[in-house]
């Protein structure tokens, strides 16, 4: 398409708008998929949470990030005291949560004669605290911490913040106020909202107890991003992007089944969808739904698309709906064999020449060349799955031939017969992102899948995982092959290092060697209940017989 | 009372606890009072202002503290561009306005993908916006200043305030933003306040060009100040003080004529005075009228209330209402006595060991005896006119011999024949407030008067006011003694001083010699729409024979 643009403008014609405007699903059909979403709108429940205790932070080289919270006395001593001498008090609110806070303020001697300044910081970690926002050095708009500051005229007064807060832990420091008197502060309360209204089925007794651990993590990690969209999360970017949709609504299918949800996303990103047809990456919900206009097409995640809809009808089998979706998720399919070569292996850079987005992981250095042959492979198939179930399978078999092209041109190009370990781009870099994808699409054998996977544990100059997003491919690659004890072994290894980092939601960017990781060079801005990451209650759920014993 | 209370203890005897508390007015005597203050309550007019240009802040040593405003455009500039680059922009609004401001964010690049946070700094001058505030340094509290952080989550979005600005420059700052969008500012518009009802009648033609300019800056003033109380300054400390009840009702009286909000004041002040029945300095309306509890007894303000009402009497006739509170006037004089030594001479050092608060004007080294013992014998004979005109005299007989026994001690021990001029304290300090306040007072007879006015304009050491709040009664008294060309070139000089250096409206500080000048240590803090300085308006008005002609 903008090959032809360019010829054609390199000729001097001018390509007539009705083609470029024209519109992939008609404009009555998009208004039928977003009246839908809108049906499908949660009505959000709500539950009143109140603080559960004071908290001291303390550097500590073991803690996570080198810091930990640890307990400083009941919330009644902050509330039974002058507040002057308390300013810097951290509150304790004992678990992630997501919505309003609210508190009272009243005065404790002689009568206020001036306002009062705060800055309330409200944190995910301890570590978020302990770092001084500024001079902000971050890649991400700074506006995202959650540090605000607000001006109290008169007391007694009640005070809801109103901008959405996700947060533990909530720091006060008094930053300005009379010398002439003082006040206190009181009845702190947060109104928590989530989407959730079920509650999943209890794990077997059996299970191993780190993996229940694990999985109420997950869980509550779910729970937090389910609003009235699938978040990415709930402090950061609170946006429903295709890539955590996918991972989220798999981990609900499997858990709190609360699918509404799912079906109000997957109408969103239809009905947002561009003029061509293929999908936008992402999608804002006010003031009314858009997609980010300008943002550049992001390739796989228009492709997991299809996986996210294949899972909904097996999940499901609400047929209608997905017959509904059927042409959105055809239409992906038109962009595979645009950057392939004449042996169909994708070609990365031309892709990115022409603006699309190859994302794979938050990785610096990660060549992406053989997870993107996998994803496309991957994808295909379940396209395919998903139309046999429908009875569709006549409208996309030309994806038949495609997999077995690149499948080909994969194992040729992006296999080391000697390692056993498959590689990517010119420099054929080894990394746990190859792996997973070669094996997720089905190019590895199982018995070539098994090999490369135990070989990379032992590879040397590997590139690892950035994100618990890549891991879940990884984890689910370690099942499909059947080293499932791998699995179980790498999900306690992971999330539960999580776990006993503290983690009371699972994070967005996690690298064990390395808690200050962050994609966006500012540790404090990264989000730390990120739906990607909710992904082991699918596991868990998914393969309970894997995940059991101690 | 506080004596007996020494010996009583010093004997071990219990003061009983119903002597303590006994109310001097009665519980049912003040619920009367507050509800007339609520009757009496204005309801504000509300007027929607837009900005008028945008402006540049430029040092210029010959400005007022520095700093000038220069036009820099149209408001339709900053409208029509994307923001970012105009991160920083000063709007004015051309007029000093108190109220609540509004705008609208709209996106004019890409989609918003991430919060923006603001600074939004309201300045009444522009020096206020020069100037750093922090590391803070003033001795008030620095959240009066008015600079709000806000975070938007969304666009499109329009904003209110809710904190109640003071200003006239507004400054906004773009602290943090994606780096891939950007936005547009616009309508802005801002819901001025005030209980202003009636315009004044127009000055005579003939009235001296810059009295016309003080008086329209008067007007602006004293507009300004009149809330649903008479507040001090809109922007600091907005509250109810007599001592700024007294000049502005002067100035309302023979101006905007709105009486009610004077009656309101009056009720207010007496409704919360101690139980000793002696008044309480201030007040404040929020969340219910309540007194400042512990706040420094202010002597010469509680005699100040009876001055307001017997001007309030002469304005309006208003028997029933003045003879309601005259209780109230007649309980201030018990306190005439306590603190004279056996000559009649008030003794400073015993008032302010007793915790009295003795302000007379913000003037550091400002000795304050002379200028006590005028506004003693000034509000007795203040309060023996008024007791005249309600048929109450014999309720204050006493104060005859007083004021004859301290007009003795003040002329005998105050004056120094050899200069001609009044002196107060050990140092026998030569001050304004003291010749101001030895005239008011009718001590100084109108030759000895006129000699000291005369005298103290070429007197080397001596100590100005600080303050238009003294100004007010140096003007005044220069009146009483006959000096009118002096009080209309004095007018011209320092208010006219004020609008030469563009004032909006009058400050609470200002020395011709020391723009920076502030009671408070930091000048951004002080008040630049000032009560106590709108009295030109009742010069003008009262004398309009004296400021004619140019």
């Amino acid at each position: 398409m903008n090959r032809l643009r360019t010829i054609l403008l390199f000729f001097g014609i001018g390509i007539p708008s009705l083609l470029s405007a024209q519109d992939f699903y008609t404009q009555e059909q998009r208004d039928k998929w977003m009246a839908k979403a809108e049906t499908n709108k949660p009505k959000l429940t709500e539950q009143e949470k109140k603080p559960v205790q004071l908290v001291k932070l303390e550097a500590d080289d073991k803690a996570f990030q080198g810091w930990k919270a640890t307990p400083a006395g009941s919330v009644d001593q902050l509330y039974q005291q002058a507040f002057k001498k308390q300013s810097g008090v951290v509150i304790d609110f004992g678990e992630h949560l997501t919505g309003y806070y609210t508190f009272t303020m009243k005065e404790s001697a002689n009568v206020l004669d001036g306002p009062l300044r705060f800055k309330m910081t409200f944190a995910e970690v301890p570590g978020e605290l302990a770092t001084p926002f500024d001079p902000y050095t971050g890649g991400l708009t700074r506006a995202w911490l959650q540090d605000e500051i607000i001006t109290v005229m008169e007391l007694p007064a009640t005070i809801t913040i109103p901008r959405r807060m996700a947060f533990r832990y909530l720091k006060i420091d008094l930053l300005a106020g009379s010398g002439n008197f003082d006040f206190k502060i009181t009845d702190m309360s947060f109104k928590a909202v989530t989407a959730v209204t079920n509650v999943p089925v209890q794990l077997a007794a059996n299970t191993d107890p780190m993996i229940k651990k694990v999985d109420a993590v997950g869980q509550a990690t779910l729970k937090e991003c389910m609003q009235t969209v699938y978040e990415d999360g709930p402090k950061r970017d609170r946006r429903l992007w295709i890539g955590d949709l996918y991972l989220e609504s798999l981990a609900n299918n499997y858990s709190f089944k609360d699918h509404e949800l799912t079906k109000r996303c997957l109408y969103l990103i239809a009905g947002l969808s561009r003029t061509d047809g293929y999908l936008n990456a992402n999608a804002f919900e006010n003031p009314k739904p858009h997609a980010q206009a300008g943002a550049p097409f992001l390739f796989e995640y228009s492709l997991l698309f299809n996986a996210a809809l294949k899972e909904y009808f097996i999940a499901t089998k609400d047929s209608e709906f997905v017959l509904d979706l059927w042409p959105v998720a055809k239409r992906q399919m038109d962009n595979i064999s645009k950057h392939l070569d004449d042996n169909g292996l994708f070609n990365v850079n031309a892709a990115q020449k022409d603006g699309w987005w190859i994302f794979v992981d938050w990785r610096d250095g990660l060549d992406k060349q053989a997870s993107l042959q996998g994803i496309m492979i991957f994808t295909m198939k379940e396209t395919l799955t998903l139309a046999k179930l429908l009875g569709k399978d006549k409208e996309v078999s030309q994806l038949n031939g495609l997999i077995d092209k690149m499948t080909k041109a994969a194992k040729t190009r992006l296999y080391d017969k000697k390692t056993g370990l498959f590689v990517s781009g010119a420099s054929k870099q080894v990394s746990y992102a190859s792996q997973a994808w070669m094996i997720m699409s089905g190019v590895a054998s199982k018995a070539e899948a098994q090999k490369a996977m135990k070989a990379i544990a032992g590879y040397d100059n590997v590139v690892k995982p950035g994100t618990p997003y890549l891991y879940h491919y990884y984890i689910e690659a370690l099942i499909k092959c059947g080293l499932t004890q791998e699995a179980k072994a790498s999900v306690i290894d992971y999330w539960g290092g999580m776990v006993n980092k503290g983690a009371d939601t699972f994070w967005e960017a996690y690298d064990p060697d390395n808690d200050k990781l962050s994609p966006y060079n500012f540790f404090p801005i990264n989000s730390y209940c990120h739906a990607w990451s909710c992904t082991p209650v699918y596991f868990i759920r998914k393969h309970p017989e894997i995940f059991q014993g101690p």
